[in-house]
């Protein structure tokens, strides 16, 4: 067994600890200056007070203070924070990062670095100076469902083979599947680009309720399922471009991710407000205090769009969506300029 | 303007005929002998009792006593039955089909023929003795919402670019949006696996709600997605080993089909009576009188697995579901079979 350590104890890294430690590791859950109340309330009570779920006893809280403590002679170190936490966090581990350590990171994603996009795993790797081959976890998670013990299947993805099976093998249990695959590229683009396509599919639903109408079995879901083919179609051309698998997007990473993103949760939220005709600034208005991950990753990718190889003219959805999410331009589905094969 | 006559007035053939009216074509909308109510009640009322839409004028119901007087000096023959119906249907047709006249059918699928499967329009080509290259209709589509001229993107597949060309510039409006493929092999087989996937994918609902769950954001989503990477991945397989292009299930007919089943309809309703565990004959009796086509197609499938070159082995969820479905086993998805590349 392994002594883990995961910076970051909100929703998803906390949730992560739930199988390392049914696995039977020492878990080291450390949260950050944001986690302040989530720690006193784990302390009390062993109840995260997010997930609300009890913690197994082998998940030891640790607050940021302590983190020197929490960090030393661990086999393994975890990035539970979110992406804008990342580079802080990075710069937190580093000290205590010996070359080859494994470092896990749930944190994913794409960010834009000198016109071109970088994978979140690159980025730390340079951040922990290259000793170590960073690996990322993909693929359909929602942290209450993982910390409930419910069956969840994910993709470890990273630039080293072996770093994937021996982190793998200490991640797995009967209800957490752990595939991996070296196509971290194809992975970390699905992550980052399903928020911003879900938003898309989400519309839907709100436009169906703007007109009048009911949830239901008749309602807009041709819509809908029309936006996540080509959705899935358009995730394929950016994994492409960027070097990666467009095969991913086929599967855990890609459609599974893109499929339960649009069950619920921020994204669907947002695009739902949209669908409604509140405008983005009303609608980030109503979700006061959330992340809104698909508007950073709409930014990110239209600063890089024009570095496209057809500066994104073969993405129609993507580009539409990011009118209508940041330049509030009014929701007119391209459908005739989709499905071009 | 053409004169179009679609032999069938259940709920898909009579919604196809409303943007064709609106294209301003002169449509006449043919009962087979179990339409006899529908046929009254249009006659009486205008109003579809099962879609219950009023269908525009330029639609003429016939019923099929009329189908001698309907079928004759057409443009253009449809079949609007269901695949039950379809060899019937095929027989109605032939006398008044001449060579190279457009025939398009929104029946669509496999059967099995001497331990192989052939796609419908192949079948219906054979039936005309080869004079025409039929077109199937493909993608998700909810007849209730285009009878409601709801935005809808279907793609229409056949042997003959020439044939889809000319037929999907019949059929386009602004809300009917017709892409075509000569992929036939790819979108029927994906029309008819994505009933047998959708099930699995309604599973986890139904499991949910046995644990004493209630819908919300926190369910077993994460199963869900799961299932539905797995049969993405499941279906490019069966396309592959079909001859077709497993791409084709990366667009409408494939992840957008897929998607559109699982939002309500009787698939979804049956897999989730599964997960509930009521057992197949159950189930079945609670559904009285619902066509499934997902058991319909699992048992086409089980008995032309062995022909594949593994034998089904690369298809472990659909193998289950066979199982599950057909010969009443306990639902355990086999997660750790998933997702190998």
């Amino acid at each position: 067994m392994a002594t883990i350590a995961v910076l970051g104890a909100g929703m998803m890294g906390s949730a992560l600890c739930v199988p390392l430690a049914d696995r039977g590791h020492d878990v080291r859950l450390i949260g950050t200056h944001l986690d302040d109340a989530i720690l006193r309330a784990l302390r009390a009570s062993g109840v995260h007070p997010k997930l609300g779920v009890e913690l197994p006893p082998r998940i030891t809280p640790f607050d940021h203070r302590e983190i020197d403590q929490a960090l030393r002679d661990v086999d393994v170190i975890g990035l539970g924070v979110s992406s804008a936490g990342l580079t802080w966090a990075t710069a937190q581990i580093a000290p205590y990062v010996s070359p080859g350590q494994p470092v896990m990171m749930i944190t994913k994603g794409l960010v834009a670095q000198g016109g071109r996009l970088r994978i979140l795993p690159d980025v730390v790797a340079d951040g922990l100076r290259g000793q170590v081959f960073p690996a990322a976890v993909g693929g359909p998670c929602i942290a209450g469902e993982l910390a409930r013990r419910a069956e969840t299947c994910v993709l470890l993805c990273g630039r080293n083979a072996d770093t994937l099976d021996h982190l793998s093998a200490l991640m797995r249990t009967e209800y957490y599947h752990v595939s991996t695959t070296i196509d971290a590229v194809g992975v970390e683009a699905c992550a980052a680009l399903k928020n911003a396509y879900a938003l898309g599919i989400a519309l839907a639903a709100g436009i169906h309720e703007r007109r009048g109408g009911v949830p239901g079995s008749v309602a807009l879901h041709n819509f809908e399922s029309a936006v996540f083919a080509q959705a899935v179609m358009e995730m394929r051309r950016v994994v492409d471009w960027l070097g990666g698998d467009p095969d991913t997007v086929g599967g855990l990473a890609g459609v599974g991710d893109l499929d339960v993103t649009c069950n619920g949760g921020r994204t669907g939220r947002f695009g739902h407000l949209i669908g409604l005709g509140l405008g983005t600034r009303r609608a980030i208005e109503e979700m006061a205090g959330a992340t809104l991950e698909c508007l950073e990753i709409l930014q990110v990718l239209r600063s890089t769009l024009p570095g496209m190889p057809d500066h994104g003219a073969s993405l129609p959805l993507l580009r539409h969506l990011i009118e209508v999410a940041l330049d509030g331009v009014p929701v007119a589905m391209p459908f005739d300029r989709f499905f071009a094969r």
